[in-house]
Formats: structure tokens, sequence, C-alpha cells
């Protein structure tokens, strides 16, 4: 990161500016070479791992187990679902030559692995007794991406995807909303984002899919991301691929089966959910470095900088993640606005004065201004709920952001101004068409029908004609 | 896998049958449609991520840092450093049309991340301060094959890659050293393999390498396994890239750099240092599970299987890695040789008279001979001293293995007879015509000269010519 240029343009001036500053600066990623690539940078990558080894001891705890399939699948296996080729066709990455020959069979790079894993599924299913089969893989996928954006839709991204295969739509249904519950729970428990689990409409369901279920996600410029999606397959895959099971009456029965994803785009999602003008704010359940401590040492004060080590030790000790930056060329100021800038949720500054008041000044990236002087020898105790403190004080801002960007509308021109600005709960006739409408008139599309809600009935927002679904569909503009 | 094709090819009678086999029907691995790919299944990956996690802690307290880096590279990148280049041509994967498109330029699927990262360096190091560059990445790598092995070649394979940047070339040799070290420490510590380390003739280098360091396994059959390895790339690469560093003198030099990786192979090199006629034998530490539970319960006695699942609660408190073989329509019989064909260290049986004694039946997968009955309430606070014992013995007689069929040889008869049943330590006079000679006649090649090892000199044992290296090199046949 260049040192010369900290300063990001502010978010109320132009978010996607202030989104794509804050990402480079703050050394999250870089940009790769073939087109809409991304590096991930370790910055970034820190943050990943929290994210996967909290997810992944979930989704093992669940009762999946991972394995690995292969990248490289021939293109004839997607054609056999015929929505699920028509949707991902235009985002494909294909393999003609390998080894220096041209390849007789195409390879596409997996956009996803529906259809490699089903067709494994089909040759390790024999009885009921190997079902529900219960599978998840973390992998690299590709979709070519025309419109690329860092972390939110990049060609090749990081993800775990989820696959199961079950004994009917019941046991099924069930997966998908634990899978959903996983992904609730994630973003809540740990990214601090209030999302909303709901159900996609049947123009946003997945390639392939009978029912779609998503969380999605306030940003600060009140868009929607969808954080991660849990798709019921019902049979469609099971047909295609020959998923079947022997009934314990002898019967040969389809399986049903799931897949539910969640990748990379959630760091996106952390960044604009709580960053702002001075960059990054990562809640303390993620963040790389819980807290960060600066020595301050002017010409090199050799004592603070082995208190500094030493307190160091004393909070990992404590289960703390902390980073000393003691670099020798920079000055403290400029590292504290460094800090700033990449989210560290602690700042501790540590002088030859505070050390000899057996103290370090305590900074909150967030929440409330000032320093205050707290003992070195409370820090290890104290730490962990100022922690707690902050991260939940990072969910009660953002649901109180959703809410109040949040409106109950019954006409369209009420419809009009609350998607410029944030959501809006309305009534749809659940037409394509209709859909396609609004999104032309407003570019705000429909997000979900949100599980949890009341029951409600009318007339559609836009066309009048008769409500369904028997309760208000969340609107709004999408990343 | 199958139910009824439980038996396998005994490793004397055939050990490539042997190997292919037990892999499939111990259920590690299932073929891909592409080919040369595998499904790495999901005890196959259990011991996979055992590997990674022990690995990666070790990389990361040695001060690395783990990123990622994209999946597809311009060809032009390869072509930057000529030996590297020609190394990979053959075995490369292209993708030459995207998004419906056909590419401008064409895209290789990531065989090593040499040229990619050493673009991305060269972005990232201005100043002397910014090195050393310790970088790690967990990926997904392609490399045509036209004989593939499961987990020993195979078309798809996962690994670590480092990468590391470096002032000078002291400190790169240091850390290809360290990689190298920490390589040699996971299989003699967590795999049981007691492998050689040791340097790489010229005609074995990595392609684009100034210097390749190995670690090389003895598998049962007596032939060699590379099983992960460490180069010092000189400038080579920072020339290639323009990775430069401004030095304290204000001068501008370039990095020096490095790369090391451990991959898949690793899960062949377990499966064929240990393995037997029955089938797999983990080492426990590796073992995705260490324990397996049978309980006896004709006709489903309840009080048997609660007990077994209270016995399980009790050994996962106390650390150990436990899976309990509940499964209503098999014969314990059935399931005790199904645990050996798939390799648990450790199987406890618990029927209804063992319940009333107080005591499981505790059976080791090899070392010594029958069943012993051991208190319920010691088992937690045994077993972990008995799984240690296994993993030693384990150790001890791969150790022994490799000693006896390891010959010191000084004539070329010697030299023949030794290279047919396991490796021969000889001199040799260095040159590639030579090593190729050697190879035809007898299809041994040398596998390193290892780092330990007295002085030696003579004449070389093919040519008699003046021998070079100063110490004698490990010949042998290899995977």
């Amino acid at each position: 990161m260049a040192r010369d240029e900290r300063g990001v343009t502010a978010q109320s001036e132009d978010f996607a500016a202030w989104y794509n500053e804050v990402v480079f600066k703050a050394g999250l990623v870089d940009r790769g070479p073939a087109k809409g690539t991304m590096v991930i940078r370790p910055y970034g990558y820190r943050l990943w791992e929290r994210l996967q080894a909290e997810l992944d001891g979930r989704i093992k705890d669940t009762g999946h187990e991972n394995a690995y399939f292969p990248l490289l699948i021939p293109e004839s296996y997607l054609s056999r679902e015929a929505q699920h080729v028509e949707g991902f066709s235009p985002e494909l990455a294909v393999v003609t030559h390998a080894g220096g020959k041209e390849l007789e069979e195409a390879l596409v790079v997996r956009p996803t692995s529906e259809t490699i894993i089903g067709e494994m599924m089909a040759k390790w299913i024999d009885s009921h007794r190997d079902l529900p089969l219960l599978l998840n893989q973390w992998s690299n996928v590709v979709r070519w991406e025309l419109r690329p954006r860092m972390f939110l839709r990049t060609t090749e991204f990081l993800w775990q995807e989820g696959h199961t295969a079950h004994v009917d739509a019941a046991d099924a249904l069930r997966e998908t909303e634990l899978a959903l519950g996983l992904y609730h729970e994630v973003a809540r428990d740990l990214a601090a984002m209030p999302v909303i689990p709901g159900e996609k409409t049947p123009g946003e369901r997945f390639a392939g899919a009978v029912s779609t279920y998503t969380i999605e996600g306030m940003m600060r410029d009140g868009r929607a991301l969808q954080a991660g999606t849990s798709h019921y397959m019902g049979t469609n895959f099971a047909a295609a691929f020959g998923i079947r099971y022997t009934g314990e009456s002898g019967r040969e029965e389809l399986c049903h089966t799931t897949s539910w994803g969640m990748s990379t785009r959630m760091i996106g999602g952390i960044v604009m959910t709580h960053g702002d003008d001075k960059g990054l704010v990562f809640p303390p359940r993620l963040a790389p470095y819980q807290v960060v401590i600066v020595p301050i040492t002017r010409g090199g004060n050799t004592e603070v900088e082995s208190a500094a080590d030493e307190l160091a030790r004393r909070l990992r000790a404590a289960g703390i993640r902390v980073h000393v930056d003691a670099r020798p060329q920079l000055t403290p100021g400029f590292k504290y606005n460094e800090w700033e800038m990449r989210g560290v949720p602690i700042r501790l500054e540590l002088g030859p004065r505070d050390l000899e008041a057996g103290t370090a000044l305590l900074v909150k990236r967030l929440g409330d201004e000032g320093k205050r002087a707290i003992a070195l020898d409370a820090l290890p105790t104290e730490l962990p709920a100022i922690l707690d403190e902050f991260q939940e004080f990072l969910l009660t801002r953002a649901t109180e952001f959703r809410d109040t960007h949040t409106r109950t509308v019954d006409d369209w021109d009420a419809f009009v101004e609350a998607v410029g600005t944030g959501w809006a709960l309305a009534l749809h006739c659940g037409t394509p068409a209709c859909e396609d409408d609004i999104k032309a008139r407003t570019a705000a599309t429909p997000r979900c029908i949100p599980l949890e809600a009341d029951s409600a009935s009318g007339s559609c927002v836009r066309c009048g004609a008769p409500a369904v679904y028997g309760k208000r569909v969340i609107f709004g503009r999408a990343y």
C-alpha cells in the first residue's frame, strides 16, 4: 500500500469509489491479471480464515463431512439439467487444450459443483441407509464477470458449497433451512450483519432450484447484498444424474437434493456494513487483529518497545489477536490513521509517560470519543469485555441503520422513495413482468420474502393486481 | 464402497494393484470424470485436513502469512522465465474461451504460482524494509497427467505453496532450509515417515530453480517417493518479474526468492509407507479416526449401544478422535475387517459380557497379536499413551525397513541389486548423461544428496569417472 495515499473518498460523496479505495488501501485485495480476478492479500485472507474456521466448525457440528471434487467438469455434465446450463453458460471459462493437445470434450472450470457432485452421489448412494448424504466442499469457482467488483463479483472467488441428498422433500427442506440458519448465525453473531433470512421469488431462484433461500444484508448506502444462499433442488438434479436409492420397501426412488453456499463476498459485506469515512471497521470476532499496540518511541526507546511486546504476549495468552506496530520509520500519528483505516477495533498507545504510570491509552475505532488511560495489568482481563461490547455496538448500530432505512409502503410514490435510500416492504403480484417493470423504473428487485413476517394481503404496489405470497416482499437495489 | 469386495491383492503379489485397490476400497478416493482427476472422499479429506492444520500452524509460527492468488494465469507470464515454461508447457491446461467468447490471450490453469506471485511481489516490494516477504497459499493446481495414479500423480491436486523474497542468497537459502525442516518434521513426527532430507542433483531440479531440496521417503515396495520440495530460485524469477528493492545504501537490487510445496501426494506416501496386506495403517497423529468402537448388539442391545456412545463421549472429551460403528445391518466380524482395511489404529469391541465386566476388548491394527480386556474407566487415560506408542512403533518399523533396504555400494552389480529392492548409496560423477544411462539400465534415478552424510570420494559407480558432491548419492526407483 502506498504510504502517502491514506485518505479515502467520503461515503456520502461516492460510495462505490469509497469502497474501491478502501479495499485496496487497507491491503485486503489487489487486482489479478485476468479480467475480474483478485488477489486476496494477507490482511484480507486472515479475515476469510476466521470466517472459514467458524463456519466450518458449525458445518461439521451439524453432521456434514468435507470432501473435494475436481475443478474441471466435462461440458456435457452441465447440459443435463436444462435450467442449470442456461443459467451458467454465459459465465463459463472453458479449457479446450491440455497436455499440448486439443481435448475431445471441452472441460469447464467449475462455476459451482452440483453436476459433478451429483454424478458421484449417484455412484455412492444405494440404499435409504446411505441417506442423508451430507457433503461440503471448500473451493474456488470461476464465473466470468463483465462488471467485476472486488469481493462482490469476481471472476474467481472462494467459497464453501454444501451438497446433500435426502429421502424426501421434507428432509431436504429441513436441510435447506438448517444451512440458512447457519448463515444467519454467522452473519449476525460474527460479522455483526443483521441480515434478513427469506425466500427468493421465482425470478431470482438459482438455476435448477425448486426454491432458493437467502440472507440479505443492508449496506451503508442502503443497497442489499445477498450474503449466502440455500437451495432446494427437488428431484431435478437427481433425475438428471440418476441419484436414486432403494427404500425400505425395496422400491427405487429419486433423492431430493440441496445445495448452499457462502463466499468471500461476505468480506465485501462486512466492509460495506460497518465502514465509514475513515475506512474499514471490523467486528472483533472476525478482525484479523482485534487490538493494535503502537509504542511511542521517539529515537528508539527500547524500554517502551519491550513493554509493548510484553503486553502483546499477555494479551495473546488471554486469547486476544494483537499486533505491535513497531515500524521505526513511521510516526505514531501515521500509524493511528493507518490502523483506523484498516479497521482495527481497539488501539493501545504506549509511551514513556504511560509506562511510568503503568497504563496505556485505549482508543476505540467507533462508539465513543476520546482516549482513556487503562492500567496495563487490567488489560488482559478487561479487553475481552470491551471487545464484546464493541461487537454488540456494531450489530446494534447496523440494525438501527437497517430499520431506519426500511419502510412499509402501500403506494408507488412511497415505494420509489423508499428504494432510493433503502428497502421497501411491499405487497407484490408475483409476476415476472411486473418485477421487470419495477426493476426498469427503480433498479430495485425483490430481495426476499422474509421468513418471519406478519401475514398481509391486498394489491400489488406496482400494478394493483392481487398480491401473492401472503406477506410483504423486501425490495431494494442490490449488489 | 461395495460391501462385498473387501479383500485386496497382497503387496508381495502386485504392489501397484494393492495400492490402487486399497485407496478406492477404503473410501479415500474416487475417480473424477476428466482424465487423471480424483475425488477426495470424506475419509481421505479428513486425513488431508489433519495434515493441513498441522503444517499450517507451523508455517504461521515461522512468520509466514497466508494469501490467495488467482487460478488463471496469462500464458505470457510463464514464458518470462525460460526454464520454467520449458518445464511446465507439456502439462498445462489452457482456457481459450470464457464468457462466451474466445480470449485475446489464453489463460493457463496454474500448475504452480511462481509467476503470478512474482508479478505481485514486484508491486508490493519497494524497500529492504518490506523484506523478507513470507507468503503461503493453500490451493489446487493442475498439471496434465498422462499416467495418473491416485494421490501420487493426478491432473489436479491440493497443496500449499510457500513463496518468499529476501535481500540476499544467504537469507533465501536459510528460508529454503527452514521450509525443508518443516516438511521433515511433519513427515517424521506426524506421518511417521522416516524421510531423508537432501539436495537434488542438477538434472532433477525444479524448472527455474538454482537449487532444489527434497524429502525422500521409502515405500514398502522399496521405491522412493518425493514427499515435499523446497527451491532456491536465485534471482531468476526476480529478474523475470522485476522483483527489486532499494537497499539501505539507496541502491536498487534484485530479490532472491524461494518456493516450497507439500501436497495431497503425502496421503499416497502414508498409504505406501505403513499399509499391509489387510489394507491401510494410519499413524494415530493423522488418522481420521484413532479409535473405532464396535458395539456387539445381536438383535439390537440398547444398553450396549448407549454404553458405546457414552464411552465415545468420554474419549472425545479426552481429545481422542473416535467413531462408533453402529450400523445395524452389518455383523461385528464384517466391521472388524472393514476398519482394519481402513487403517484405524485401535479397535474397541464392546459386547454385553464386556459391559458386565466393565471392560472392552482392545485390538491394535499392528504391533502385537490378540485382544486384551481393558477397563472402560481406564480407557480415557490409557489410550493416549497406547496411541503414542503405536505412532512410535510405526516410525521405528518404517525406519528399520528403510535401513534394511538401503545399501552402500561401490560396484555396479551391487548397485543393480540394491536398486532392485530398495536404495543404493553410491558415488556419482554428476553428469546428466551418466544419470540417464543408469536410469535406462535400472529405472533408478538420483533421489537426493543427503544433507547429513559422511563425506566420501572415489569414482562413479557407473562410469568410473571421479565422483563429485563429496558424499554418496541416494539412488532408487521413484514414484
